[in-house]
């Protein structure tokens, strides 16, 4: 089947002057893709780009008068904002119509949406943010990114399953799950971390037991669990840290090379090194633990950024994730009986 | 008054061959300054360095005949091991002997042996690990980074008013305190941050509110207050994503550079990038709350890094921080009376 995205056209920062574009531009990367935009039909042919006339059998676009606001509560959103492109993308996944939901929206919203409309997976509680990061091997999905900031053991019990399972579909055999934990001798963590131990020690996932916050990007295994609070703050440390080290490199070779010749030798590789660094390329976490695929990017995406969640939406959706899921809660929770 | 300092010569993974080398490179930089060395006699004179022979009246060696293991209960450290070189070296600052003990060992065994021979400041619940990290425009006082992975809303306002003491006695003038929170429009944080925020609005210090991971490094504010197990992984994740970040350089103008004209023009430049990101320059974390100055050492360090920890227990004494600290501490105190 030829996967179909849907793609809220009204979120984020810069709304369609941005989502449209990267839309179009990742249909013409992707030839077997076609997408539903959904928002203000005015707004979204007006901010089509010339390359799109020849692919309007490709995409179609839904009329939705209604947006979320970045920051609206989301039973606000839920209870008053039926028609609203975030919304109304989530439906197109529901019927059927599309294999993805795309959203650079209010991410307490569109988790509460998803939630009510594709619901849970059986056998797990809430859903998990999740990415794959770079490391200095490959890389290392690490959930939760910053859906639950308050987490019981039996919930990073889930996300170690969801996590494993999304290793696997990407061509890890058997993959290797951690906790995130603290590496002070006296205080190996706090009781969430060590009651979740236990449990995985029991089941039938691959776990390797504890790693600490540089494991992530060392590599040490494939999939680091941790609740939703400590998620959001490595990750949001973490692309800190990357743009001051970007800053430091600026100074200092400008500094530097004021010699032509070094500088011209330089300014590609420099390039390739931020390029690499450059967490857009990272734009894109999935909603896991839902019966269909989500994928929420930050709202401050721009259209490189964008593009990169749109792929992985494509990606995700091909590989069938939240069916996986589902099969291997259900394993887990025969386990305990 | 000239400053003596207290070094644990046995501490860490290395032990006196990196310990004493780096300390008496510290004497030959810092004329003014003395030490205490305590630990195994033998080993500590067998690793003095030539120059140690010059500089006889400004060192002093404490024989000790017990070491604290890196893995040894801190419960077990402080009953057996009252001779070791961590605990007399502590017993040196308690007797007034030196303004500040530096250890790179143990670090749940460094803070109860701390607490129970320097004992806490009035009104201070428990000690906290705090560090200066670089940032775009400064640097940013972070704590806990690590001492306590559960924590209560009051602890975090402990840590608030440590942390702007701290950067008050660096030179800023009221300095910005946040807590560090997590950016989800719905779970704006989880009760231990929103408790303490209700505390801080009401207090004396300059309360700016949350902050996200990247403010860390982006200086958004002088003092960056969360509980210890977020610290400590925003501290680890950080050093781990540098560590990628100097591995990417390093492939990305090994490929390039063939050439030797703009090799050697780059050499310097990214050899100066190395030195500005690299996590051993920030080496040397302080135990605030304690009736004494502690610093804490990577138990990983090198020469170097230690050399920066040594440095960093000087400068803390002169500034009399657990001092003001306790002012502080009791002020606030009244003000809830």
């Amino acid at each position: 089947m030829k996967p179909t995205l849907a793609v809220d056209a009204m979120g984020g920062d810069h709304g369609p002057a941005i989502l449209v574009p990267a839309t179009i531009e990742f249909l013409v990367k992707n030839p077997d893709a076609s997408v539903i935009l959904t928002g203000d039909e005015d707004a979204i042919t007006s901010h089509l780009p010339a390359e799109s006339k020849q692919l309007q059998d490709r995409y179609s676009i839904v009329h939705c008068d209604q947006v979320v606001e970045m920051d609206e509560a989301p039973t606000r959103a839920m209870r008053n904002k039926k028609n609203s492109s975030m919304r109304v993308a989530l439906d197109r996944v529901k019927a059927g119509d599309a294999q993805a939901c795309i959203s650079a929206g209010n991410t307490g919203a569109l988790m509460a949406m998803a939630r009510f409309v594709l619901k849970m997976l059986p056998g797990v509680d809430r859903p998990a943010i999740v990415q794959e990061l770079p490391s200095m091997n490959g890389s290392t999905v690490m959930l939760d990114l910053g859906a639950n900031s308050e987490c019981r053991p039996e919930h990073l019990v889930q996300f170690a399953v969801m996590g494993s399972v999304l290793a696997e579909a990407s061509g890890i055999k058997s993959p290797t799950v951690a906790l995130l934990n603290i590496g002070s001798e006296e205080v190996k963590g706090n009781d969430l971390v060590r009651q979740a131990a236990e449990e995985l020690r029991q089941s039938s996932i691959n776990y390797y037991g504890y790693v600490e916050g540089n494991d992530i990007y060392e590599g040490t295994v494939d999939v680091v669990v941790c609740d939703g609070f400590v998620g959001n703050v490595a990750l949001k440390t973490s692309e800190g840290i990357a743009r001051m080290i970007s800053q430091v490199m600026r100074e200092e070779f400008s500094q530097e090379l004021g010699s032509k010749v070094a500088a011209l030798a330089a300014t590609p590789v420099l390039n390739r090194i931020r390029a690499r660094i450059d967490h857009r390329r990272y734009n894109g976490a999935s909603l896991l633990g839902l019966r269909g695929t989500v994928i929420k990017s930050h709202g401050s995406a721009d259209q490189v950024a964008f593009g990169y969640a749109l792929q992985a939406g494509l990606q995700e959706s091909s590989r069938h994730v939240p069916e996986l899921i589902g099969e291997q809660v259900l394993a887990l929770l025969q386990e305990h009986d």
